[in-house]
């Protein structure tokens, strides 16, 4: 059995819980906690404990899964704990990967353990499906559609505005978009012609309602650039229709074969998903799976997904995957 | 740059030269052929040869990409060949991979040489797509639905029946099947429920047209079991409407997350191909790149695009990955 520390707590670390418990060949050894851990009681009874006890652990955790935020924890919390175990982590800020990658592969060599980054599904999936698909396509266009699904951070936005009790908002993308991409088209998008946004709103008592759908619609970077529709709603709306993280996303890539450009192939790649953090909680654990196997085999420093087998992914057997999956 | 030899020049070895030629990091070193090596051009004016001369280009091809039918001629050829080069090849026949891969390793490991084999989009794309979903998914149902797209064993098949001059098959997805998947339902299909066949057909001068139609769709295991529409056209019309080869298919997961399953997810990879040779050629060409690659790193024996990090196919560099892919 593997043996897998959830570091960090929250909805993620959760999913990989689930994850975890059912798969044939782990177990959880720990949950690790910069809050009491008192506080914290898990879903399936695991031991729960203090951050600045990981390194006791040491002997009996084979991969540790860090389920923090890529803000500002996972840029100082990966390179350290891979400084003493093999790790996964989700480091979903596109711009900083290098930098990230960079630390934790010095880390991650100094200490002779492996460590895989920026899982889950975007990064992640995702980037593996625009790499294949590329790979075959070298000549084209590719387009990353999110949605329909929550956006934590744009509702977090709708959040902060002066009369605001709660938000809730849905990133959608825009359907005669796809078709174009899907017609062979290689379109120059704006960000309003790709998606949407829709947002859910229970305003406080007394307050402006107009004022706040102004708010939202003129936000820069968060709104402004998309066409947004606003609907207000009870609370007792909000607890009955909006307290699941659904996402999702597509991944296309329209591009051309022949010797002259002269056939053109899309593919596709998409997902929908009723809940967002387990499915990439899911994806974390398969991740784990990946990087004790690497790590088995003597090899350390940091990996992406996009240096990763797919089989090593795979809890099955070569002979299985030869059998009934090729 | 990677030195290609293309043995074999049929739709497949003209879909590998177009795309080595088009690619950053690979040329062509010749073309083999069991053909009289006079009587065959290529497009690019490559090289070619007879195949008895492979091995006097022992020292001038890195891989050998084999562009040979699984029935009769892959089974002995990527043994033989991958005892002197490096190879690529694409067997579909689904059944006896496992077999043909212990044949491929044993002669790749007395040979020093590395080899993947059933690259292609199924087995290949499709088959690591599978491997994706339900690496994330352990826990549910997958599905593969080929087409709309010419199936040419179909129109092969269509050809030998008397009174007919020509044949098209397409081999048809059923779009509420699809919808019944994407819903999150696993059902059992019927192959009549998972595809329609569609026959443009030639009838020869005086033929009985009725009688055609009635052998087509009484045909056991090819027609039969599903629902078949026949269509008489005129031998003009196959050749403006009909000479082109696309193909395409999806493969679906639908499966639960969370620790009681509560959670359900789809997974879609689609492929709308305008040639279905020559994206094949496309893929045959990348792994030509990964196993290049594999070799260089002193490995030998078989390998399958499941054995591959995606990152070995992919022309550009890691750092290129890292910051504008992942």
């Amino acid at each position: 059995m593997i043996r897998i520390g959830i570091a960090g707590y929250g909805n993620i670390g959760r999913g990989v819980e689930a994850a975890v418990t059912n798969a044939p060949d782990m177990e959880i050894a720990a949950v690790f906690t910069r809050r009491d851990p008192a506080s914290v009681s898990t879903v399936t009874n695991a031991k729960v404990m203090t951050y600045d006890d990981m390194d006791s652990m040491k002997d009996d955790v084979d991969v540790m899964i860090i389920c923090a935020g890529s803000a500002t924890d996972l840029p100082w919390m990966s390179p350290e704990i891979a400084g003493k175990f093999n790790i996964v982590d989700s480091f979903d800020n596109h711009t900083k990967i290098p930098e990230h990658f960079k630390n934790v592969d010095e880390a991650a060599k100094a200490a002779g353990t492996a460590g895989v980054i920026s899982c889950g599904w975007d990064p992640g999936y995702f980037s593996i499906s625009r790499l294949y698909a590329e790979a075959a396509l070298p000549e084209g266009a590719s387009y990353t559609f999110w949605g329909r699904g929550v956006s934590q951070g744009h509702s977090d936005a709708v959040r902060r505005i002066e009369g605001v009790a709660d938000a809730r908002q849905y990133t959608v993308p825009v359907e005669e978009a796809l078709d174009r991409v899907r017609a062979g088209e290689h379109p120059e998008f704006t960000k309003r012609e790709m998606h949407l946004r829709e947002v859910y709103v229970v305003a406080e008592e007394g307050a402006d309602k107009a004022k706040i759908e102004e708010a939202i619609k003129t936000m820069p970077d968060y709104f402004e650039p998309y066409d947004t529709t606003v609907h207000f709603i009870s609370q007792e709306e909000m607890a009955a229709d909006h307290m699941g993280l659904p996402h999702g996303g597509k991944v296309l890539r329209s591009g051309k074969t022949g010797l002259e450009g002269e056939f053109n192939n899309t593919v596709e790649f998409g997902l929908n998903l009723d809940s967002n953090p387990y499915f990439t909680g899911s994806i974390l654990t398969a991740a784990a799976r990946a990087i004790y196997r690497i790590s088995e085999e003597g090899k350390t420093g940091a990996f992406t997904m996009f240096d990763i087998p797919p089989a090593y992914l795979y809890a099955g057997s070569h002979d299985d995957l030869l059998e009934h999956m090729l």
